[in-house]
């Protein structure tokens, strides 16, 4: 999410006409939960988070997707959950989005090593 | 959760000391995702909800829990997520609780036999 109020990324599992979790066939179910809890480690050190946020709600976009947020205890609203949080969002530099990117890129390369 | 505008479930996996889902060790985690996927399931069949929300956030009380909230297109806030709602909670009555438990542990019981 472009919003340096929170590092927030957003999963979207690669398959059609999915809405639920229940959705996801036993072996994507098992493929994105290991995903969801590597990303979730990983961006959790990339950031140096005080705790994470992962949820599903997919309200508004019905196509599943996966919401994996890092929090800390300074940031503009904590404890309070981010979908409470009025205030505009703040977009990253091209500059920033793409270190970002890269970052990431790189811990999960370096995690895949692992 | 107490409230009627909202059928909400907390799971709690019944381990110490766990802040983060990726703190469950391989096994649990593994198990906490499979019951995490039949209640949601089962959850949204016994309420006939049109879509499920799914959430662990943690930030006011950190052990590991997760929400599983039936959303309906007619509810309070839809299709805002549950958090941003400030209005007050609808308490159920003992009847009702008592009811909604009932229900719940005989869909569990009937989807275990299945």
């Amino acid at each position: 999410m472009n919003n340096q109020h929170f590092p927030w990324l957003i999963l979207v599992p690669m398959r059609g006409d999915l809405r639920e979790i229940y959705d996801l066939s036993d072996v994507d179910y098992a493929n994105a939960m290991g995903e969801i809890r590597e990303i979730t480690k990983i961006f959790s050190e990339l950031t140096a988070a005080d705790k994470m946020n992962v949820a599903t709600l997919g309200n508004a976009v019905s196509q599943l997707h996966i919401h994996i947020i890092a929090r800390f205890k300074n940031d503009a609203i904590f404890p309070k959950p981010v979908w409470n949080f009025e205030q505009k969002a703040l977009p990253y530099s091209p500059e920033q989005a793409e270190e970002m990117v890269k970052k990431l890129c790189d811990f999960i390369a370096l995690s895949s090593r692992a």
